[in-house]
């Protein structure tokens, strides 16, 4: 392994020669080895490329940065966002809890590999651009590192989350449809109730998920708020006058995202309540989805021994031992991901209320969290839907079975015959082993024929 | 004590001679020592007397009621209202999952409380009023309980948390301004960084709250939905025609809030992510709440041994041991109630993913944990702002002897001198005790009055 | 209301003529109206009962305070303890977060207590016992408080949590031996699987108890550990020599119970790892019970349209709405309890993670919700176990109806012809609605005489 | 890219040609596109291979496996351990919920690869060892996952957690026994109270982290017993007499840890409370590692405006745009992964409490959550250890400064003219600015000789 010599403000450093990263970053590797390397979210690098871009372009509007400058950056930048330097951002989630040495890192590969890209060897004493003067001009890893976060959870959202919801959203408003006249017995407390039909049942699902959608798109505003022009403490000092609009404006642009700039920058910095307020919305999809795929695996099971109301396709062999045997394993990968989703909340509530004075410093754990819950439930509603959920079908032979030798038929009685009475002849029934009909004729509360005409599961729909 | 007998479908049971409640009530009474007894929140016994007497309206109006049940039924809501019939209802939050026993509570009260009013005996045999056949009649617990719920719920919100929260960003926007002026040093990370004036930060503050309330605002129309119509699984079985629609319009006329009637009845029965949602907000509240608090004491502290920037009231003695000392117990407080808040919505998620079917069992304790929250937040911010937030007064002596000390101020001199140089400045004063200006001229770097001219900590905010 | 004239050290208030607290305990009243009035928990009120006596104990032992004090003391502690002055501690959860105003609040009620013992008046300005002077006399409220919650919360522990899960326990294994040989259809992912004894499913609910018990009693050594003598920071100052033992062993003595001196006084009151510690055992417990109950509910589900392989007692009507319905009601409750436990495990958290220098301000909240976790679990086994799981019964029938036709039996054909063929057999039975026997001699892998042989569900366990 | 044809019992699926993996791995693949690829931790794989050979090793022992095949499966198993194998296994965490589709990647691919170790090519028709009957002989998913998963922690607690957390405390108490004579101001609400020595402080967190470690290995018994033996539901179907036992015989030896047989096998395969236990354990750890560092980083803080009391090493510079600014980042990631493994706690508490009948089926969710928080914790507790901990260093002059000019030694005084007095004293000097010495003169309540030998810090800690 070849190295070269990086310097920064405090010293130099030995840095591996085939790697544009320099001093701050490879001081990073070294003070923060604590989990898997890399694992600050590539999100996360690529919303620093669009920012660092925009910034190069507001500051050159702005008169204070050349265009050949600009011109570079932005080229650098794009190189980021195409994937072409992936495995020059070795830092982890687990370093400063500003993110600084991710932004450094980020102005570090941008000045050395322009440097390059302009003919140049990296790190070459009189450098072409600065990583700090140039590419960090106007900004502070304060402003940039959550606007980073901002870009990458909006993006994440708008672009995997919601669009994975509503594909589950739209196959289940299909189905609910589609059964909408397929009576079956309704089950409160787990115990037989009176019946609804399955497309009652799963519009339910439906409207669930609505909601969720809802919630989660009234939160956007606050997350396309972002934090760059506020530099070190939200005042914009070193910034020039109406950079924070412009550059938000930029960030629109490449992003093709309505990012603003955030109206009090000191919140910006100190609180990440937007993170949290999204995550809250993501928080109850996945209490939401985890009811869903529950009820799913419910209704499903059996094949002999279960409640058997639908199948749901047989995507592969279930078990390493008992041959034959299918399982529910997409509602099983949906409801653990709920699991993660509503444990991840926590850790984001527990980073979001520790922000102090002017800087939240739980950012990358926040931004992590938070990356991954948008990315698996839009991933795992995508599964689920094209596994499970379009799959869905009535076992009509079981589902009419059931409803037929139902107790809770007996409810329709209650407006005819009063609750005590249409109680007794549930409980004779039940203790017999019999049918409601039999007992409420022996009990001499209902003719055969009136038994008939208000008894209807269809009717009680 | 005196007993008298009750039944219902299940056989007798003792009732306490001076008690409204009947059969169903005792048992659950005997079923559930669990924690102590009345636990069930009085307001959503007040939902119950809502919606009770608004079902009673409505079911009168359908035509299926007869105009003196309708007052007798009526004019009991009324006192529960008053709360004239505290005593009454003696359950605890650890019953069935559906709050069925509650519902039962307050139908068996309503109907025996209305016997009296009407000079019958408690229980005498021909009953004016039946529980389930009359004051129950098109409800279902499975409808009431998370009525009663978003009832409790929504009022609590509205009438509770929001006025405490406003109230708390009134002042605090207030304060924003008054020391709009004030030019402080900055922290990030704790540590030392450039300025900003105090009412700068204080509008960081003001900001969290007003974007949690505006994410509150955003989940009361979920919340202003009420499953009642939906009876026992959610196809309004045994309700008449429009009945869903028109018991709404009571309860939103009798609450004097805008409930409507769920659209999908399906999903109100068997989900609480209305619930889930607005809490999910009451969180975000919690999150940025302790933020603030955890600021204000760190800013307050000392006397003398501590940050000490700005004054709060000194409202009791701080310790039963050391004399003279005040401490900030507002604070406290109210990031205790943030601790509970955060807790709570954990407990909310965990009842939330669970429902079942049609139905969702943990709505007694979603609701009392909900209501617990609300009114913490509420009653905790109009305590923190009238004990503490009013009366926050800056030290100005104290705050211009830390900003004029401070070395993060050579950031002013980064667009003249480079980060590099101003580094080196800030360091060497650092390692020698000395200001910047004495190292800024020592290392050549800057003129004493090009630093006067640059560095001023009141063009830096 | 008569009220009269209290001093403390920052000036007079007005107290009720009739009330027995001081000054600090009325300007606690008044600074914090959060929440229900009187909502620290009585228990604490009981600890500190409990300390004060054996401070005083121990003061007397050591020279410090005369035997007329000490007895006076002891006296008003003993009237606390027999509940005769619950009507004298008004105060609130939400307070400081020292519970230095709980600490005050027994402070004055027992030194005025005392004083009317005495044949004084309350308040009478030459006070025979000073609340700060004598009844606190060697403590803070910094080592009082978390001393007072300690001997809460382990006696809530071993007096309620664990008898009550060790009754339900009992039970357990009491019916896992009584159905060892009630061979019953296993299910993994909701579906069918291979067999295994009804006695053998409730055995492993009874080794989750069992385990869940041991974590429990593993963590009591360390709140066993008392603060008590260090003070206001753990140094012990203002202590006679030997007074931490002696004050311990004093607490041990009255309640019964081991406590010691906490070897370590600061981690005693900066830290609250110890009710961190044991609530994590409460945790798991909650983890295990919602587990056990899910299964108990949905065993028993039904009547007609469910699993029902098991009969729980009906303890009362199910539905307002649904004549002859009977629920899991006590499920519910406990599966209610265990999501709380799981909510407070994480306020407790966010309280125990807070901690700054030398105290943690999150004690009464702390002290709160484990109590109430403690209390809930073992009021909920014991409810649960005595309304639902000692009435659990096999619904033998129903048993074997399922195990016959299930399907997963084929799997004891594996080791005889392989997983492939008998895949293939439990398949085309599914496919065909056929039952294993003729589709496995059908397809010419085994003989009608080796299937009886090979297939036994018995021998399958 | 080359395919090759591997079938299942549900039929043919082309597979990439040079892997070893066959057809249900690539349904996986296939069917979960979830997250990140092969997100399923390595430390699992790794675990599976010990059971396979000790799986093999006892079969062979029992009598139901060749030597040559137990001698192939556990050569691919040490290649599996060498690391050799890493890119066969590209499964995600969010597949199965039992993991069986991970059990089989393992089984299929050490079927192939001993193929072709033994000259056959990848998939040959007549298979030398078969995935499910050879390699998984005498196992289920439903049993080698969770010994997997036991495994895994395991070795991550005791190789990682431990003596990370082991040596951070080393040195806490390295530095508590160094400073045991510094004397300090406390701090009590984040206010001045009365002093302490630094290494007096210290000691309390060195306390916390060993209460921490005796807690953690308290929950090694539970996790060192494993499931493999127990099969499909727990009954231990299809394996030879002894095999448990052996079986864990094999895999202590293997991996040098004191593994057993789980003494019920149904808990162990329904139920993963060793999982929460431990995890519970690690939760303590966080909360107590929140304090700690926060601690630090408080006490740090400045160099100019904050308590600097104490030194910690400058690793690298701390910001973008203010130079020379250091920080304290160490604390910082150590916070965060405190947040990150009180999140991981509730999701586990969320998948462990929803085991249904005989099998949890958040097996993978919770394994991935464990491991995370394991390593985490292991991990910053060195890099805290070596790049922060081991640098602390008294600010003597600073140190001395603040305790001098306290308020709070007048806490001396106490026991000398009472409390009232002494709180007179400290209030006079507060508002006048003063010295105690001078008002305690003044106020004429004690002399000067008096004073300097009664207040003395350094007999107060």
């Amino acid at each position: 392994m070849k190295y070269r010599i990086e310097k920064d403000t405090m010293g130099e450093v030995q840095v591996p020669a085939d790697k544009y990263w320099g001093a701050q970053t490879e001081r990073s590797r070294n003070n923060f080895k604590i989990g898997p390397s890399a694992s600050m979210p590539k999100e996360i690098i690529e919303g620093f490329a669009y920012l660092k871009k925009a910034a190069a372009y507001a500051n050159y509007d702005l008169g204070v940065l050349p265009i050949e400058k600009r011109d570079a950056i932005g080229a650098v930048c794009d190189e980021i966002l195409e994937g072409k330097l992936d495995d020059q951002f070795p830092l982890v989630i687990w370093q400063t809890g500003s993110g600084t040495q991710s932004n450094m890192n980020v102005n570090e590969v941008i000045a050395n590999r322009a440097q390059v890209l302009k003919g140049f060897e990296i790190g070459e004493d009189e450098q072409f651009i600065k990583a700090n003067d140039d590419v960090n001009k106007s900004q502070s890893s304060n402003d940039t590192f959550p606007t980073g976060m901002h870009i990458a959870a909006y993006k994440m959202v708008v672009e995997t989350t919601i669009p994975g919801v509503e594909k589950l959203h739209a196959t289940l408003a299909k189905k609910a449809l589609e059964y909408k006249d397929v009576v079956k017995i309704g089950r409160t407390h787990l115990m037989d109730a009176t019946p609804l039909t399955l497309g009652q049942e799963i519009s339910g699902y439906a409207a669930q998920l609505a909601f969720g959608l809802k919630a989660l798109k009234n939160t956007l505003a606050h997350l396309a708020e972002i934090a760059l022009g506020g530099t070190a403490v939200g005042t914009g000092l070193n910034t020039p006058k109406g950079y924070d609009v412009k550059v938000a404006q930029y960030i629109a642009e490449f992003t093709k995202h309505p990012f603003i700039t955030a109206e009090n920058k000191f919140e910006a910095l100190a609180a990440h309540d937007a993170i949290v307020e999204t995550h809250g919305a993501l928080k109850q999809l996945a209490v939401s989805l985890n009811k869903i795929a529950n009820d799913v695996r419910m209704l499903a099971s059996g094949p002999r021994s279960g409640i058997g109301e639908i199948h749901i396709p047989e995507n592969e062999p279930g078990s390493s031992i008992m041959p034959g045997k299918v399982n529910p394993t997409q509602c099983e990968a949906l409801t653990m991901v709920c699991a993660q989703v509503i444990g991840n909340d926590m850790a984001i509530a527990v980073g979001g209320m520790q922000g102090h004075y002017e800087l939240n410093v739980f950012k990358p754990v926040m931004a992590a969290n938070f990356l991954q819950s948008a990315q698996l439930l839009g991933d795992a509603c995508v599964s689920f839907d094209e596994h499970c959920a379009q799959g869905i079908e009535p076992n009509h032979k079981r589902i009419k079975e059931l409803v037929d030798n139902s107790l809770m038929l007996v409810t329709a009685l209650n407006t005819k015959i009063g609750y005590y009475k249409a109680a007794e002849i549930a409980q004779t029934a039940h203790k017999n082993g019999t049918t409601l009909k039999e007992e409420a004729v022996r009990l001499g509360y209902v003719t055969p024929e009136d038994f008939d005409a208000w008894v209807k599961p269809e009717d009680m729909v």
